[in-house]
């Protein structure tokens, strides 16, 4: 019997509040399929942290995590104390880099019981999964500043796409679509304006695409894109994008289907060469932390997403039934309450990782 | 009495079919108003003259426009005949570059008659400013690709912000805002996750707000900003941009509002030093061309901006009467029609024009 090594790192606001309703669910999921979990917290990765030592993590932050098998992570980021790109390029943003989590999987679909900003939602479900590139592209750190200071300052910043991170990426998107009832692929892209590195982007999307004759694929300008996200979403099956368009999709997603506040995320190495790490997509939201009233659903959801990646390939294993299950209980919630403040009700955090773990 | 001198390029696709309805409507105008327009129609800055000539435009094209005080545009791009790319930097990029056209100006409203795809605009009403700066920033044609048609391939492009460039656009939206009821200025950026320029460009945001003690303001990272236009878009007022962002935000407003087939632009030289340029944000739709039924209020409307700005800062002069008179004309046709396919209706292009002109 296999023990999954989880590192967990709440991070800052509301990512401490979550992170225990989390790990509630996680646990009770893992009890019933009889899955062994070891769990082991950190304090660092967080802006207390780096108010106490100047740095977002210790030095040898790779060594203590290099063992693990999954990081399971909360929210980072407190702008009063430190700037986000300093906290986030210290710590979420290294991970992504570091531990080589090339892909970043973002579904956003419409539930029962979440309504979507969307009129007409008759027009179809929407059920999409969004593969962002999580390690180049347009985040790099090349780049500087000419004449600082002087009205003549110039800033550069290169975008750098590889071949290999972008192959890679646009491979899993295939893989994925084959999975997939509708087996559609749409590329992102913005060839028309971005005159270097998209046009190379969408011949690589091209190539990909020629190994795959099982699999319909579109690609649509990221202006355009955004705008069909609204207008017609239940359109898109998976889509798959650069770093920066797979950022701006899978919020834009989200707020969609009315699941902003709900959307969990894989960062994954599918080598399993280094640990992957799970997170919920929204931030620490300093506006609301303290109250005990934040939504803890992406941060479940996260974790069911961690069991299911740590189950590997095995779509009848304990794991993949775990994250099922949390799926599961999840949408009852949804439907059925109760609900955070978020999603009309006036239920505790706590009250909603009780509920959702009872049903597990 | 000025003659305005008024370069028109219709284009390709549909930016054949608008045109002309657009030349209707803005003649009218100028007729009931008293104000001389002299236009020049160019056959090139399309992809047929492409294939004749192997280039977008002659060699002497900045010569043969640079008289002119404005430029009417179409819509340029036939993909089967031209990549993107290539027509769009051998024409519109070209303008919006060498005419230092940096201001490029998109309303996005919601119209008495036009259905938003968002549930519940009881909210109110949806009216913002887009300023996106249209120069440089990420749309450059700095970079290359190293390894080339290897494994190892890499791909770079630079983007690239000056101070200048920032701080003009950046400027216009505040002393754009101040003309509003609002007052009120979003700055989109991403410094969260591109740490070098964008860091840089928030901070020159923040000094330029200073500069502006009336104006409130706010800045957003690009994501959330993309999914609070479809939550909360009446919020806005005025949106300033960079050059990829403010593409991406000029599509998804109009889309929110339900207009995205009439979304008109203003690419303009506040200076007049060159040329300023009118046109519609939709393309020239290829699978739609040839049939008369694409609505042309999208470049009619920009007709109406491009009189408003030859009028210069004369809020009461005749040009901005002209503008006045064509909105209202518009308003009009979009509450009780003709209506185009598009808008539920089957008016041709054709009719909308004769019926706008007709209110004007
Ligand atoms: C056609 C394309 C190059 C252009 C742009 O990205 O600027 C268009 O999308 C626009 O918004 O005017
Ligand atoms: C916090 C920020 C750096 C991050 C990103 O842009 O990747 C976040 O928006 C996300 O989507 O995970």
């Amino acid at each position: 019997n296999t023990t999954y090594k989880i590192a967990v790192l709440a991070g800052d606001g509301i990512g401490k509040e979550v992170m225990p309703e989390g790990l509630r669910v996680v646990t009770a999921a893992a009890k019933r399929f009889g899955i062994t979990l070891e769990f082991t917290e950190f304090g660092w990765a967080s802006c207390d942290y780096y108010a106490q030592t100047g740095n977002m993590m210790p030095t040898d932050w790779k060594a203590q995590l290099s063992g693990m098998d999954a990081i399971y992570f909360g929210a980072v980021g407190w702008p009063d104390i430190v700037p986000d790109h300093i906290s986030l390029w210290g710590s979420l943003l290294k991970f992504r880099r570091e531990f080589d989590q090339y892909i970043n999987l973002r579904p956003a679909q419409t539930f029962e019981g979440v309504r979507s900003p969307l009129a007409d939602r008759g027009a179809g479900p929407i059920d999409m999964m969004i593969v962002r590139e999580n390690t180049e592209g347009e985040y790099s750190s090349v780049g500087g500043i000419m004449y600082e200071g002087t009205p003549n300052e110039i800033v550069m910043q290169q975008s750098i796409f590889s071949r290999r991170g972008s192959d890679r990426v646009l491979k899993f998107a295939f893989e994925l679509a084959k999975t997939r009832a509708r087996k559609h692929v749409t590329v992102a892209t913005k060839s028309n304006g971005i005159s270097i590195s998209m046009p190379w982007w969408d011949a690589r999307a091209a190539e990909m695409a020629g190994q795959y004759p099982e699999i319909t694929w579109d690609k649509q300008h990221i202006d355009i894109l955004c705008a069909r996200f609204v207008l017609q979403p239940q359109r898109f099956d998976v889509v798959v994008a650069s770093n920066l368009f797979g950022d701006i999709l899978s919020d834009l997603g989200p707020a969609c289907t009315g699941t902003i506040g709900l959307a969990p995320s894989a960062n994954m190495n599918p080598e399993r060469d280094f640990p992957s790490l799970f997170e919920p997509v929204h931030g620490s939201a300093p506006d609301i932390y303290g109250k005990n009233i934040a939504n803890p659903i992406a941060m479940i959801w996260s974790g069911a997403m961690m069991l299911d990646f740590l189950g590997g390939n095995d779509s009848d294993g304990q794991c993949r039934l775990a994250h099922d299950a949390i799926v599961a209980a999840i949408k009852s919630t949804l439907a059925t309450g109760p609900h955070t403040a978020d999603m009309g009700g006036n239920a505790s955090t706590t009250e909603i990782g009780v509920a959702i773990a009872a049903l597990v």
